[in-house]
């Protein structure tokens, strides 16, 4: 097991009507900024009970928060925060939203313009308190220190991390998830399950808890993915969904453990050229690259297939084989197709992808730096 | 699955060397109190690593917190607190010292004796920062708020919990563990494996992440702590257990989750009449516990049996059997002996046992409440 250092400090709070403790948790006296996206929550009563709960507080709104948040939208609401002195982020949406909103907490708190952050131009020193109604489990940006923001002028999409954009709270109610779309479900499961497989599937250290607890959150999205598509209004399937995807990516299983993060390098760049939704890019991705690196994470495939998928062949060979058509067939079966073919992208489009991949000198992906760009063209045609 | 508020701010430095980050962790400036027990850290050099660590820090020490952290021995350390104006504890030790130090930290906050705590007459409403180098796996008070506290005057041991002293940081360097005692070791895995079971041997409630947490927690330490008897310079090893032992009590895998702790209750009665060690104490109750609530914990009983013991027999009777077997044997296995006879106690001490749990009203044990006195009795008396 390797080193490692960690601190969780969101406070989770969980369950059927939990929106109502927003009065307690954001502090007394705080001027608020309310922060969502395109109105779904609206229709789907979030908004309602969230300004129920925001009464005795002073707030303002933000609405328009875009998938894949811009800065261009983001910086109108910086300007909106420091001109009408907010001190608290009240994000409620999902990953989009919450990113947005974190971007807006830190950039408030700087001089010079925001995007600096991004460019790693400027250092954050401090962000606005926030915190967070989810109302999509997919990201676990509800509880960790990241966030990816676009800027459409330039169409670049970087990332940024500091612990003082963790959300004070996150409140998770499963049942707000009751109206998501079928395809947002798919999407957030697929996601989840490519965020536990980037800091799983790599090579072994010894880390046995790591190793189990990131086992057990796979399973559990095996088993209630499905079940979520099939039964939405099954709380505690949903409240199963909604946890293990928070836990998928809060830091926790990820201590002390090798990284991979190349499914989703590859992932990006079929967004950025084909708008691809995330969790598709991933879906496409992930299922070939286990194919091309199947030696160099030959260990772990095993125990993967083993420990997850209880395939116990006497033959290795066949024993990774089938755990990566059960991978596939998995997202399949939540309706996320895993060939690019599927998306009508042809396999010409592996000569685009490379180019944008080695237009951002993306030549030492994965967690010995040595998917380079011979291997990702390799995994882009696995995937045609 | 239950609805929860969860939130752990303790931050965990967890490997090899990392004791010399105390400098960095401690705030700058702080008068420090250095709490330690007998001096057995003294000769394993993790003294001389804090001592060196702490290097322009301005510090005193109190050493002598004994297993079973005595109220008596506790109060001359908050006298010391008041009057040196002492900031910062730096507790170094196992779970005693660490839970000593959390009542040194909260009683030196408040005007009156901080016995009332115990009692619950005084409200806690802060307490000094408090930060921990963890010397023997096994309590998870590393990073939890609570704190078990006796009083020798009058016999009693009585536990507390409050958000503020959850350690700021704990450092978990596996190797300070190679020179302990091969019973502190068993004792510290047979503790962690209770206090996991005390969340999970419940009723279901579908709360998928949590039961499988709580399965690669007991997998680890079943799989992890006959070796770490048999290699005790395995870091690796050491450092699973470790690390298995403050993921089963910093309160993750209890969250939405009925607990029960009737084992914990049953035991420190043995403790008290006998002074059996702690982990001893739950070794003689948790299997006889299992076999007498067979029936109302049926459900899970048949999950943990397929599940971390891969019992998979047609008659679910004979595979609580096996299970129950089993949790036995490894218990035994660590060298912990799992009848009151292996410590010369008779039959005859069921009555003394039964007349102290009855002295404190210990009617209604278990996730139910259901365990009364005749099923207490039933169960010391399936222990003999």
């Amino acid at each position: 097991m390797f080193n490692f250092s960690y601190q969780n400090p969101t406070r989770i709070v969980f369950g059927d009507g939990q929106i109502s403790q927003l009065s307690q948790l954001i502090p007394t006296g705080s001027k608020v900024l309310l922060t969502y996206g395109g109105g779904s929550i609206k229709q789907n009563g979030v908004y309602q009970q969230v300004i129920n709960a925001l009464k005795g507080h002073s707030y303002l709104e933000f609405s328009g928060i875009e998938p894949n948040p811009s800065y261009e939208t983001l910086s109108k609401a910086v300007a909106l925060v420091k001109a009408e002195k907010i001190d608290f982020i009240l994000a409620v949406g999902g990953g989009s939203v919450v990113d947005g909103s974190k971007y807006i907490a830190a950039a408030a708190l700087l001089e010079q313009d925001g995007w600096a952050i991004l460019e790693k131009k400027a250092r954050i020193k401090a962000a606005l308190p926030l915190g967070c109604v989810l109302t999509l489990p997919a990201t676990g940006t509800e509880s960790n220190a990241n966030a990816v923001i676009t800027r459409q002028s330039t169409q670049q999409k970087l990332a940024f991390s500091h612990p003082s954009v963790y959300p004070q709270f996150a409140i998770l109610d499963p049942k707000v998830t009751y109206s998501l779309p079928a395809k947002q479900i798919a999407n957030g499961v697929v996601d989840a399950f490519v965020h536990v497989m980037e800091q799983y599937l790599t090579y072994p250290v010894n880390a046995a808890v790591q190793d189990r607890f990131a086992e057990s959150l796979l399973q559990v999205l095996i088993e209630e993915g499905p079940k979520a598509l099939d039964q939405p209004e099954n709380y505690d399937v949903r409240a199963n969904v909604m946890w293990a995807a928070t836990m998928a990516l809060n830091g926790l299983i990820g201590v002390g453990v090798p990284q991979d993060w190349a499914t989703h390098g590859l992932g990006h760049q079929l967004t950025a050229l084909y708008g691809l939704d995330h969790a598709q890019t991933l879906a496409i991705v992930l299922p070939a690259l286990m194919q091309q690196q199947r030696a160099t994470k030959r260990e772990k495939l095993l125990q993967y297939a083993s420990r997850v998928w209880g395939l116990q062949q006497q033959d290795p060979e066949r024993q990774i084989d089938e755990a990566i058509y059960h991978t596939r067939a998995f997202f399949e079966q939540m309706g996320v197709p895993t060939r690019l073919t599927a998306y009508g992208l042809p396999a010409s489009v592996v000569d685009e992808l490379m180019a944008k991949l080695m237009s951002q000198g993306m030549n030492k992906l994965g967690e010995h730096g040595d998917i380079d760009y011979q291997a990702s063209r390799a995994i882009y045609t696995a995937a045609v």
